[in-house]
């Protein structure tokens, strides 16, 4: 491991995360807040951190796929360490642990909160929040490669390690190019957002924060009851179809843009994606009609917590633990399976399951007829074996991880429902999950131990599995 | 599909049927049970639609992978069609349905039963339902091919659809001889048990009944309580003890008898098996131990309980509903693990899990070393590809039924851990779930949509998904 190297270019991270941090202090001053000392501590400190770390002065600039993978899963572990101070240093989160997982729930546009009273917060701290999930969603690694150059063509492995999906194309040949193409579609379809949101009639800030958490698929809210706060059927409308517009592949923006409609036309995982939404609003509204004065409300508030669940957001029109038990078990397979590689969304992904579905579907077959050669194929193109197989053991992996940390958090005996959804919720994304941590519970009450565990889980569910894997592999670290 | 060859094959198996009810017949008498009549009708139907079906003459005698599937998902059908038709004539169970339910239950050793009162049943009914737990736990075509020579060399195609595994090898060179050697292991050990439950003080029907169920993994007992029934501390090590030992792949009882210790030694397998087996045993034993007087009364609880469990039989000497969540938890994940390959359990199979293991930590290992070839190894030898692509397919596989059966059983509307532990402990031939169809709770109060379903669900878990689901693949039923 070039561990000179990898320290030198998480610096800039910190750096950045710094500046970033200079938007929330802005807010604090705005609305006359406490919070302003806590920022300008807290950026004090990430600007240290990163020139020390900047100033490190590797031996060689090699750059392997290991140090791209230490590089993403270090960074966003000090990220979060330092996103957390404002929160510590302001006694608004008084234990750092609950401050760290706050914060690891932000930039991993989770939405999984601590806190029983978010309306308690200073508005600094509340903006702060939410632009975590903002800058999380697309990644803050790629926004520092948007603004420095300085990694080159090198930098394509901590692009794929950081993205969502089996398989990250350039879209064009300079990856520093594709990281500000992307993140031009994420800001205009934002400000698009936000002025929809003013009309419905919510402030700038709402509409900011509201912004942010559904275009990060991150689902933190300025209120206690989240979206339903607002009893706004037309801001709900909004944000339902935001979330979902979030949840699709931004190449496809890319290629909307260059008029490349049979590309879109073609995209198995769109299809798909758009089936089990509107699929599943239909079913939920179907089962849970009885709870609603009309149809057509129903199906309101089924397709706001289908798009929620599945873009892996998280924020709720009506409070979803007390729908019928197919409704509620239906939205936690929509967790696990999440939204499209390349959004801002987690989860399994919508593209492997398609391709674990074409390949079941192939083995039935073959086990009729074992003679026939039979490929799978995505997008009318035939897929590597290879490819097949790595989608497969990410799935037994991300199982696996699930079990793992559900018998950990199961140790404070919270019920079987709280346990597995809590890691659910936390490993995909999404923020609520049922029981305890259902759409009006929290996390507060896990013991330290759960929560560590579960920031972690967030972590390996944004980065994918492997990158934070990795750093338990020992001969990853030799020199 | 050579549907004539299928149909006529599958009447020996009807056959075989009616032979076997004869011993519940005897039970019958021997107790003066109203239930004899029942028994007469049903074998007179059992060797009429035998003969019926064995008189078809096929124009061709081919055998291919897809008439084996065939066979071995329509005898199990059939059989449990017909072994149902003693419950429903005697009027002890009044819905078909439910007799359907509670004979698949018997068959695939899975044990889950729609009676809320066992105990009312008559001697030969108790009988005839564990009797199925024996028969199935080896297989009711092994059983078949054990007795009929007919099939010869091409049977290999059965064995393999029937027989646990990701593999099946022949012992010896013939797979009928193989077939006999498997059922006199299978007879020796339950006649072994049969013996110690007598020392223990069992009576002798209660030793039969029992062994049956522990023998054939599957669970079933003729007390309301089960086997907490006795209160008999030697009772429950023996059974516990047994279960285990019918939870190993049998191939390793042959080496043992050949004074092949090596081949024991090496197997990864029953490593695993065993190190999961007591690992599991202590860690529930150090959670539950509030609940019992003292740690050594805990530790047994605890084992009798992962046994009972992991090699999918769900008897319970406590009741393990009321346990801490982190043991309730952990004994779920144990019920999709399952047991060994080769053995008369269900489950995913301890050996799939050594190869998900196993090519993890190698995917880990090879994102850190790309450039490294890494192959997986199973007893020291190295294992193809195609294997590791088609056992992560199988989980996915596996995965996928145990989601879509749950949506549909949870529109019955019970609570999210009954919806889901009702389809784990039927896919992996458990019996008992947790909540309603906990330890003291049964599957009566489902719909009869869910009980249909369920009963698919233990054949699809029996016969390892593919037979089951290929079904549903049009071109299997061309001519």
């Amino acid at each position: 491991m070039n561990l000179r190297l990898v320290l030198s270019l998480i610096g800039s991270v910190s750096v950045v995360e710094g500046a970033l941090m200079a938007i929330p202090l802005a807010v604090s001053l705005i609305y006359y807040g406490e919070d302003w000392k806590a920022f300008v501590f807290a950026i004090a400190l990430c600007v240290i951190v990163g020139f020390a770390l900047k100033s490190i002065r590797p031996r060689n600039e090699r750059l392997r796929a290991r140090e791209g993978f230490a590089v993403v899963a270090l960074s966003w572990i000090l990220v979060s360490a330092l996103g957390a101070l404002p929160f510590f240093f302001s006694g608004a989160i008084p234990n750092y642990v609950d401050c760290f997982f706050e914060t690891v729930s932000g930039f991993t546009t989770t939405g999984a909160t601590i806190l029983s009273d978010v309306e308690a917060l200073p508005r600094g701290l509340l903006f702060w929040r939410s632009l975590t999930h903002w800058a999380g969603g697309m990644g803050v690694l790629v926004l520092s490669l948007a603004l420095f150059p300085k990694m080159g063509a090198r930098s394509i492995h901590i692009m794929r390690a950081e993205s969502p999906g089996p398989s990250t194309d350039k879209l064009v040949p300079r990856v520093k190019n594709t990281a500000k193409i992307l993140y031009q579609i994420y800001v205009a379809l934002s400000v698009t957002m936000v002025i929809c949101l003013l009309l419905c009639g919510l402030d700038l800030f709402d509409s900011l924060v509201h912004t942010f958490g559904a275009a990060g698929t991150g689902g933190f809210s300025s209120y206690n009851l989240s979206v339903a706060h607002f009893a706004n059927p037309a801001a709900e409308i909004v944000i339902g179809v935001f979330m979902a517009l979030f949840g699709i592949n931004f190449s496809l923006y890319f290629f909307l843009l260059h008029r490349n409609f049979r590309a879109v036309a073609k995209s198995g995982e769109l299809r798909l994606y758009l089936g089990l939404l509107l699929g599943s609003s239909l079913l939920i509204a179907l089962n849970a009609q009885g709870l609603f004065s009309n149809f057509g409300e129903a199906l309101r508030h089924s397709f706001f917590q289908v798009s929620s669940i599945m873009t892996t957001t998280g924020y709720s029109s009506h409070n979803f633990d007390l729908w019928p038990q197919f409704a509620r078990i239906l939205l936690v397979v929509l967790m696990l399976i999440g939204s499209c590689a390349g959004s801002t969304g987690g989860g399994v992904k919508v593209v492997r399951l398609e391709i674990l579905l074409k390949s079941l579907w192939r083995d039935i077959r073959q086990s009729v007829h074992p003679q026939q050669v039979d490929v799978v194929k995505l997008d009318g193109r035939p897929i590597e074996e290879k490819t097949v197989s790595s989608v497969q053991g990410f799935f037994f992996a991300y199982i696996t991880v699930l079990v793992g940390a559900t018998l950990i958090v199961a140790l404070d005996n919270y019920s079987f429902e709280t346990s597995l959804t809590a890691v659910v919720a936390t490993l995909s994304n999404i923020g609520p999950g049922l029981d305890l941590v259902g759409a009006v519970g929290n996390y507060g009450m896990f013991s330290p131990l759960s929560k560590i565990v579960l920031s972690f889980v967030m972590l390996i569910g944004r980065l994918e599995v492997f990158p934070i894997l990795m750093l338990f592999v020992p001969s990853a670290w030799k020199k």
